[in-house]
């Protein structure tokens, strides 16, 4: 992983090299079969696409097959579920999967019209509405339907404000309150400025190998349980609930079928609280609680890291960071590190078992994977 | 397969659904498992990515994962090899895989500015070269370098529009010599106007199926013998000898080697001539010929549809057209006529095996697919 940063200072290539090098040290591969990157905002914002012959390239890997995956902002996390099904074909073996999103050095309206590209530009960016915007709708009809106030969803971002003060790589080291969350700037009501996450660039990079081959490499390795991609409409408009995203509670369903697994079974948990508000859905999307309690787990302490169910460990996409391609990865980075036992001050007890949550678009698209650590 | 046309006046999504609801009811099946979305430029062109959900919603297959997968000019076929991928990976069965561009609507200027984001933005597309450019570069290098003048390299887009006209499909419909592709304009010395592909809206789709299901849908089908991606260099600077690509190369290395086939077991070729330079520089890279005899393949017939070795049947990226996401998938879904015997018009004697070519940028990404009538 790169430090998430306001401004970094670096290319896109510079972002991603710094993160893979990192990553092939650490995992001690030396050939890599294939790179895919996870990216959102490089031809908007960059003008740059051939992400995958450019990282290639930058990283002095050419000739390796690439891609460049993009799912939003979850692109990363659909990357990471792209680069397994390599492995699994049986056509690549180590498979380098990075997410990377440059966002500094652009003004705000121009992250803002970016990032409106996850929704349908023809029917829904056009008409000015922002992606505050959108998920203010939801926070307001989330708060009217379960009658939850504002002071209590402020609570996520403020747990995740207090994990990011162990986590080096964090954008933010600031422990905030309830009161600062409510008495931040008004983005667009009900959300505060402390709601959302920030803009940042930042790199994060996993290396992927088959289960058999991983002790030619590693002593320490994690398993993936499960990678599940869903979808769902791609607009807010077009669905009949707007308080719970259908692709979260699909995708869950699917991966713990597939990881063998119930939600309980779930120590470590990584969600997409690019707002406040998706952070308590998630915990209700995945299984975590009750419609319109979610709150409550936060609120009772459960989600922080001596909890029942740790949660956004490193300070999630508050307080870690949200350079929105790379974030997917971010978060089964720490997962890893969790799972692993290398987490620092960051450290969770006992954890065998992590899932992150990745969401793309208002919920569009969300991306799950399961981990567990290898004994 | 949707026409390739100069103005559509049809969305991203309109486009895409118009071929995949035409491959959907061709191939016979029902469900879809996964939707891969090959697109270059609509960050850039249309400020519309999550391209995946999009297309899903677009489609009224919400639901299942999806993916849009970027690599420059290559990118429909790279999405090619990803929903291979996918499919030997045991996840997803019924894979569906669309390419679609949306260029018209734009300046010229605005779509070379588009184009060059297969470049390096920071290295070389801020100089102010376009592609025509680089090629131009290519062209005049490998003209000296192999004393081939202009004349014989024009064979190659003539040989395209002759195939073209009985293509359907087809952007453009009209008979060129030698005569006028020297007579016209002059873009990039010594390029000129019909040594170069135009710009263009279309969409192609194929579906896929592990082979012991495809009886399942349909009688006639086709196998994938090998799906490469390789890379080189991203730039032109980069490299060596400028006359050859080098992942071209690997590339063929490769898939003959997957395939178990040799170069002269092909019957039937659809090779990527965005620049007549580049159709004459496959036949060498692809090894059909020695290196600077490429021309003499054109000139003396042999890929004539009544030749040794039929190329750019339907018209190639000069004729056909040259969507750019689109068209790696364009020249699949016509090696799937040719092996099916469906090509009308456009059909070559006995062609058992196909391969197609397609290139990413100024060569930083080839695909290549071999494919096989199934008996």
């Amino acid at each position: 992983m790169a430090s998430v940063s306001v401004t970094s200072g670096k290319t896109l290539a510079q972002l991603f090299v710094d993160a893979a090098t990192k990553a092939i040290e650490d995992s001690g591969v030396g050939r890599i079969d294939s790179i895919y990157v996870g990216n959102m905002l490089s031809g908007f914002l960059q003008n740059q696409e051939h992400l995958g012959a450019l990282m290639a390239t930058a990283l002095q890997r050419e000739g390796v097959p690439t891609y460049k995956i993009e799912g939003a902002c979850a692109s990363g996390a659909v990357a990471m579920n792209a680069g397994i099904k390599a492995v699994l074909s049986g056509l690549e073996d180590i498979v380098l999967v990075g997410g990377v999103e440059k966002m500094s050095g652009y003004s705000t309206s121009e992250v803002t019209e970016g990032l409106m590209m996850a929704e349908d530009r023809i029917r829904v960016a056009s008409t000015g509405v922002t992606f505050v915007g959108l998920n203010a709708m939801i926070a307001r009809e989330y708060m009217r339907k379960y009658d939850v106030r504002h002071e209590m969803i402020a609570e996520f971002p403020v747990l995740c404000h207090a994990n990011a003060l162990d986590n080096p790589y964090a954008q933010f080291h600031k422990k905030i309150s309830v009161q600062d969350v409510l008495a931040s700037p008004l983005v667009a009501d009900p959300l505060r400025l402390y709601d959302c996450a920030g803009i940042g660039d930042g790199a994060a990079v996993i290396i992927l190998a088959p289960l058999e081959r991983v002790h030619e490499f590693t002593e320490s390795s994690i398993e993936v349980l499960a990678s599940i991609v869903a979808t769902d409409s791609l607009s807010l408009y077009q669905r009949e609930d707007i308080t719970s995203f259908q692709a979260s509670k699909t995708a869950s369903r699917l991966a713990y079928e597939r990881a063998h697994i119930k939600s309980e079974d779930v120590d470590v948990l990584e969600v997409h609280d690019a707002f406040s508000m998706l952070g308590i859905m998630a915990l209700e999307d995945l299984g975590f609680a009750e419609k319109g309690s979610g709150v409550r787990m936060v609120v009772d302490g459960e989600c922080a890291r001596d909890g029942k169910l740790p949660t956004n460990t490193f300070g999630g996409l508050k307080a870690r960071g949200h350079p929105v391609g790379a974030t997917g990865l971010y978060q089964i980075a720490e997962l890893v590190l969790q799972l692993s036992n290398r987490s620092g001050k960051c450290q969770v007890p006992n954890a065998n078992i992590g899932l992150s949550q990745s969401v793309g678009g208002i919920g569009g698209t969300v991306a799950l994977h399961v981990l567990k650590r290898c004994d």
